[in-house]
């Protein structure tokens, strides 16, 4: 079981911390627990420095006066014994080791370093995160690894055990409005591993929502039991990587993970009523639904939007996704006409409706109260404007935040879809979108496809549980 | 048979083009013949105005001295019966119906009008395109329907059902690098249709790739031929949509068109040689690989990169396309670790490699003269990196534009593939690399399932056609 401490430590050493110019790994591990506005004590810890990012800097772990929670290590593999040894000394509850060197090499010396460190740490009590890993981002606390990310705290929590993953997948949830609540990148998985941390966060009061990205297990029936027990209480999103032949190969040797047979992983995964989820982008789609997206009463969906050939995919896209598209009746059609021209409109569910001088007001409303659908999906394809200066003046700005204003309104689930494919003044357009529904809080996708199939598992998930 | 004179006319009129302000149609079909220094004549015909866009206007077609071989209509459909007489009086080539309000509404009739004006054309020799449609994009010719698309010629050409798809597709592939020669938007297609497009770009010796966006067709068996016919002597990339039962009730409200069964459709795609893809995305993506990527000798394939997470599945995503990532020999990884730190680095292939003061242009060089790959993918996920500022200045200026003209300089077939997800930053860095990939004819992607895909489709094509 990890111990709270794990998650509040009061006090945090950063050994090898270095006012050297530009020193990224400072920067990531020290400058941004100042920055996140830290609230316990900071202990650069090197021989070489007086002090470092203006804070008095100790020779070794041994030599801080007061109590010491968790210790960051930036040094090379070849100091962590001795580093250990201090950290037995001094009481350490959680040594989290950043440095990458140890089994997820092809040196054999290297893999018994981290053997001999866990035994180690193991019988003293203390833990070991990582090694090879990101660590901590938790807002609450003012800790993280990233200036980047978002400082409110939320109800999302995330393992993962590659660092670089956590990157993307916190920057493009953070960017859809999705907020954190406790963030762990657990690198090689040496003494804290995805059962531990799964099994804490199963019974977090804090956590509302699970993620984890996973690249091998050590106890494959261990975390089977914990998955279970997690996806009854709530949403466990899972992507597990290293299934084909060169990605275990990768995984090997990045955290010296033993990967497994994908189809074992799949089925054990479904047994478990964990939601696994193919990569990145759907960690994101999904954390994103269970964030802003309720459980709609039925699988029938309303599509408005623009653009003829958008509108036709956007159908096909929830259809292939397993929602339901109503076929608008005549006299919802014979409304729609006082709002839209009949030629260059579609008006049969998907609607095809707008143009330069469209008033969207008055069709929000009118859809929004069309009983045979239980949710609205609206669908924007700003490539579809012949002028780029135009998209984004008359679409983007005073208007568009008007209109979502509306679109919140809706008593139904609700979702905004940006379709920016490629073109730069289309992602000008997603980003002006997104912030507005940030703001607003509703959920936001990049293409109709991402968002009907991320309700259709978000709709899956309730009907499992009941 | 369509005559040349489609794709060249001498001389254009503008029907019920304006000179009020912010008229967007006028300003789509008349200003860009202007901005692309359309060399024919240009007549805007209204008979509310003396001059429109600064070109003497005149009050009907019949009115105006010269010839005129294509005629874009921007009059409500009503009007269109007596245009077209005036069309056939004076001897006009093409009559382009950019306006909708005919057999896609689901109003009688206006289903027979765009009948009528069918047969009426049809006796007198005068070609409909459209109606319901964007028209022509010829770069060569200085004919185009937005004034974003590029303004060069290339050698893929594009024919659209939809105009709003044609905008994305050659927004997004122009984004690429992609060059068009002649793109047509097609809307309901009642002259003029996917069979006679496709026939004439079969044999057009300017055209070397061929894609294709389709709703419907009113014979199949004529499609099927020449599809057939086109696919033995060029790619042809088919985008087939209206698939699902409200996607079908999309494509007839927005074309006219009878979708079909979508498995029927995949069975004579896959028999006339054609290759099917998704959605726009993957059109853009194969007109870039057809366009950029040569036929690699094998499947066998190197990837490199940064990023532990992003390489295992970058190794995954190259796989499950059917890719093959050969394991690095001893002797390899022996030398690569010359150019790269053991620990925070994978050196089996993929390769995670890089950091703050790596120089890629050795290992670029090594890994290209590796046999045992025939192709390579560099993949760059910009958000892995915690800092929002270097990752812009440090990767992205001058040093990645160094990189990248060695990456050019390997012989064999090479990707680069910028992961951006969804952070603004990371799609700065995916602009900045595309515009130099784009400089340097270097095939880009957004991701590397997409780039490992699209290669796999095209060693598919060559396969089959020996």
């Amino acid at each position: 079981m990890i111990s709270d401490i794990l998650f509040h430590p009061r006090s945090i050493a950063v050994v090898g911390a270095s006012d050297a110019y530009f020193n990224g790994v400072t920067q990531v591990f020290l400058h941004t627990l100042q920055q996140f506005k830290y609230k316990g004590e900071i202990y650069p810890v090197n021989p070489k420095f007086e002090t470092v990012a203006g804070l008095k800097c100790y020779p070794s772990i041994r030599a801080i006066p007061g109590d010491v929670d968790f210790v960051i290590s930036i040094v090379p593999a070849a100091a962590t014994p001795g580093l250990l040894d201090d950290c037995i000394a001094k009481g350490v509850k959680t040594l989290h080791l950043y440095t990458a060197g140890y089994a997820e090499t092809d040196e054999k010396e290297r893999g018994e370093l981290q053997d001999r460190l866990t035994a180690r740490a193991r019988d003293s009590g203390v833990r070991i995160l990582g090694p090879n890993c990101m660590g901590l981002y938790i807002p609450a606390e003012g800790i993280t690894y990233s200036p980047a990310f978002p400082m409110e705290s939320g109800d999302v929590s995330f393992i993962s055990q590659s660092g670089s993953y956590s990157l993307i997948v916190i920057r493009g949830a953070g960017a859809r409005g999705v907020r954190f609540n406790k963030v762990v990148s657990y690198g090689n998985a040496s003494d804290i591993d995805e059962c531990d941390l799964l099994e804490y966060l199963a019974s977090d009061a804090e956590t509302r929502i699970i993620g984890a990205y996973i690249e091998g297990t050590r106890d494959g029936r261990r975390l089977h039991r914990i998955l279970k027990q997690a996806s009854s209480k709530k949403p466990v999103i899972v992507v597990k990587k290293g299934g084909t032949q060169a990605g275990s190969r990768g995984a090997i040797s990045h955290t010296g993970a033993l990967a497994g047979d994908d189809k074992i992983w799949d089925s054990i995964l479904k047994q478990t009523g964990a939601i696994r989820v193919e990569d990145a982008e759907e960690m994101i789609d999904l954390m994103t639904t269970f964030s802003f997206f309720t459980r709609p009463r039925s699988r029938r969906v309303v599509v408005l939007g623009n653009g003829g050939g958008p509108s036709v995919r956007a159908a096909d896209d929830c259809e292939r996704a397993e929602l339901v598209l109503p076929e608008a009746p005549q006299k919802l059609r014979q409304e729609m006409k006082k709002y839209s021209s009949v030629a260059g409109s579609m008006l049969r569910n998907p609607f095809d409706i707008g143009g330069y001088h469209f008033d969207w007001a008055p069709v929000i409303d009118l859809l929004a109260r069309w009983e045979d659908a239980d949710m609205m999906i609206w669908q924007i394809a700003p490539d579809i404007e012949p002028f780029d200066k135009d998209i984004f003046h008359k679409f983007c700005l005073d208007q568009r935040a008007k209109w979502l204003k509306d679109f919140k309104k809706v008593s139904k689930p609700a979702a905004v879809c940006v379709h920016a494919s490629e073109s730069d003044v289309a992602y000008e357009v997603l980003k002006i979108t997104r912030t507005l529904c940030v703001e607003l809080g509703i959920a936001f996708y990049p293409s109709v496809y991402r968002a009907a199939k991320a309700i259709d598992r978000l709709i899956g998930y309730y009907e499992r549980i009941g």
